[in-house]
């Protein structure tokens, strides 16, 4: 493996360096968070949605439920996809992310101190650019957020269960050279391909890392784990200042 | 029937006002055509992709083929409605909405002339507020006037196949009094609502009117339909001045 | 527009004519109302079913629920159509006609006055010739009222929740000229398609007008309401003549 | 097993008397071949669909194809069953007798002299009162065979491929007693129901027997196969009576 | 019809002689009981799963449910057959099956005796060499045997619900000749299959006989009950002795 | 972390320690590779079935294509869970599984080499104790194989196209301790559950790692992969030893 830094990209990032970001609180009126975030050219509308009770396999428990939806615009991509709900069904590709999402943002939350609300989260893709279950996570976090802090408010939870901060960056092998945050162009051409999702303290929510082609090294793990780091530290800075924190 | 013009609407708006509209163009990147139209708080994005070769039924007659397909996304609205694709069908709304669309976009377009093309218009709802199956033939309407210009630019075609300028706006007797342009506080109370898609020459492409509570009189009818007239005309002139015609 | 009276039709019939009509009433044994309509060569089997509840939505508010389902029968059309149970699915054309058929017979109904009581209307057309979804209305008004009847004769309700007649046709622009009640060959052949639902007392319920050709003007606009008046009083004569009022 | 011949039926029969039967050929107008078929209070439209052209399974082998459908109207029963197209699936026994209707008339047919045709066998049951797949099976054999004389006449095919009359009936033993032709009251009140499909010259084509109570021993199992004979052998009269052969 | 003594069959069994046949019990650890059925080359899983209370439409009437699910594994045949569940839906065979298999093992049991508890079993064919469906009952019922003795001495029940052993047996005319057991290439050229269900007393639960090319004779009919008594009663003998009775 | 070694394992085993894994090939006749592996008491039957020719999207490439299914009996499980074709749809942990084992599968193999074959792998767990996922992979590898060698040996394929050999074990911190080779128990108590796809030659094809609860950190992240690569290497032995080799 060579020296990452050296490596030149498409669109002049170095190799350790992630796309410009940005948070759009407010996006839309009726949720009780509404972020759209932009992840160089990739787009996630992310929602949160409260409401009170919890689905019937959790029901007089005391704890609540997190969970989360996925979809593509039909249009969102190069090629015009199928809409799913024309189709009938879900993709296994949507599904594995809505569970990746869903599991990630729980990560977040002490579910017995929600109590019994269920807070709902949907991430629609406008447009799609690589790293749209990662840009999903990283935004639907600060929708969750807004959600929390307006039941603080309203005073229907008492205690804010937001336990972690989580965001969430990929990495890759790309011309055998580690990189952080690959853009589609990027994501196509990958070897490998890492998904990690993080806490704001430096743990480990969730690692999904896939050869495409080569499988990878030891050495390769351990650079694509760096940079994920890495991303994820900044992504995490770049969350609490859209909130203002 | 008591004069129109004197009703108050909880907006302030005239009984014959439209809503402010504001046209988007190139919101997204891949799509041919891509509007964010916003009719007041409604907002719609609207994608026309276009494609080689038409479906089966049309293959070898030397026609195009253009067709829509609509969506909410589930937190579009003040209430979180099922992700359709979760659900694993499109609903009777659904349907009967985006076969209206693909009715009256086809009515804009000469099908011989554009060849075996097929335009597929999208219309996804960001955020709902009454009307949202009018603004999106509206804002269709400029989505497949910029996809049909690239085609005509990339020489995909020859002469223009778009023979009408369509829109459609609301109307609606609302505690007695006909007015324009509904929002979804006043569709909710709506006795009677009325969706017509026009010409900007001034045909009537389609009309739907429905008499939620009483059934409504010729004299309704007349009115409304006078309505329609004014708001159509009021949006065909909108869309025009957005595309800088 | 030339003069309508004047315009041959390949049935020998007016312009403002409508076909041959007759009801009848208690077909099949079950169901509380059952009439086989037909409109010329369109014939259509109405039941209403009386069942004790309401559905979850409505629980427990004191009123009553009257909908509606639509299905075409394999070999009711010239060329097969597929068995909708076998695809898996209802299209979205028979989706739209069961809503329209279900708004229509509400209309008629004071659903306080019905109490907790659900009619269910099914509309299943043994052979198709143009207007099925008009026929399907207009039947089924008399198998409502055969149901209703039945129910105030066992005592299950108190007073008539009947408040209104309703029936419906369609009339069309068929080269240039408005006629009322168009078969399938003229169904086919026609530039623009109106289904109007209107009530005995002339009020109209719900128009559905398309122009599958050329937009349409206010002159035909025009023309059209007043045939369909003129139907749909013809229309409503019958339904009493049938009923024996 | 005492005598069968003095157990009383409720509608007055001897156990070995079939309901009356009728059949109205060209019930309806498109179908090649189009019967109701009355069998007591059981009526089923059976229509039989001619088309060029095999499924692929089949295609390039010079044989032609003979399949069934089956459906219940909603309200053909006592109390209102679900409309499976709105299920959105048929159910297992739905789909348990078409596949015995379509057995049972490919069993009619010499495929290799059909030729490259499809005949779809679409039995629709308007209402229902016991006995309902026989009755499809018995009915249907007629719409065939008007079917198959109509592509004779027009020169489709050149000799004859009805190979064999074919007609259903049910046999039980209810309350101790085997009887012919099971209505539905005593289809439910039946320990052992069985449905005989067999040829005009006396050959078997399909037996389904079910011991709903009690096992049926080899007595009673000689008796139903008498009664079956029997009754198969009015039903391919009338069927030729009808034909007017 | 010759005799069919002298018939030979290509695995050099007897007309009138079954396939060896092995039960393994406790084949895996969970269900209630598990039983591996091997009939000649047909292998199949028999599991019962015990689950207090019942379904809707029994609760409340101190009655047990015994219900039967079927399945091929994709590679049990000797060409894969896709997986139901990734097709969506399950095929007619496999549902007309799974309903004979549970009306057969309910025939077997006393469900009043039974009480409010659910016998689920499920027939999963693990290698496929004709006659699975019979396999499957004569197995379940050896896994429902075992499963009921485990409810016995766990006094989850009091008396014992079994009032019957049932087994299945097919049998078939192959190049003329009555057959016992058939396995897949003799079904393949067969001209009638039969299966036959039956109680170790001697009672028919069920009789599905199919002609697939002519129709078979009454003394067919005749030799093929009397094959089928005879296996069915070496197969309850096979059963008692796996049972240790 | 304290030291794994002395973690105590409820059935014995070190932290460092595989269950026994045993491979019983030809479990099945049809299959050209069918794999009975057992991993402690997980059993999952894996068969690799090979056909000519490719899906559409790869039509004319000269590749080949490996894909995978997989599928829980009902009761493989503690308690029943449901069959997915009766439900109508697979989960999305079943498609999330099986993308997986494709993914996988697909690593070893060189498609070019393969040509235009496709070859379907199925893994039907039988009992499932933990660790299903993986052991599908590592058996149906092993299928593979055999499958591959038969296209050798029957001069379907010239080269082999297998590239490396793959095998899968899961790891997780239960109670604070890293371990490897989770049961169900172990699995449901862990706080971090990862799944890893090595090959022999030791490099990795897949991770996913999972935190339930808390997040994991680096020195977990060390370990757990250390761990992996102890067991894939057993585990790759295991299986040359079983394929003789």
């Amino acid at each position: 493996m060579e020296s990452t830094a050296s490596a030149p990209r498409a669109d002049g990032r170095r190799t350790d360096e992630i796309r410009p970001v940005t948070f759009q609180r407010g996006f839309t009126k009726y949720a009780e968070g509404s972020v759209l975030i932009a992840m160089g050219d990739t787009k996630v509308l992310c929602t949160a949605s409260v409401t009170p009770g919890v689905p019937a396999f959790l029901r007089g428990q005391g704890e609540g439920w997190v969970t989360a939806e996925y979809g593509l615009l039909p249009r969102s991509t190069g090629t015009r996809c199928d809409r799913e709900a024309a189709r009938g069904k879900q993709s296994g590709r949507t599904q594995e992310i809505q569970r990746l999402i869903g599991r990630s943002l729980r990560a977040a939350v002490d579910r017995k101190r929600l109590g019994e609300w269920t807070i709902q989260i949907d991430c629609d893709v406008l447009q799609a650019d690589g790293g749209t279950r990662c840009a999903s996570i990283t935004g639907a976090w600060v929708a969750l957020r807004d959600a929390v802090d307006g039941m603080l408010e309203k005073g229907q939870i008492e205690s804010d269960p937001i336990i972690a901060q989580v965001s969430a960056v990929s990495v890759g092998v790309v011309d055998g050279h580690p990189v952080l945050d690959l853009n589609y162009v990027e994501d196509s051409a990958c070897g490998t391909d890492m998904n990690v999702v993080m806490t704001a303290a430096g743990g480990f929510v969730e690692i999904q890392g896939t050869a495409e082609g080569a499988p990878f090294t030891d050495e390769e793990l351990t650079e694509l784990i760096r940079l994920a780091k890495k991303g994820n530290a900044e992504l995490a800075r770049l969350q609490s200042e859209a909130l203002g924190r």
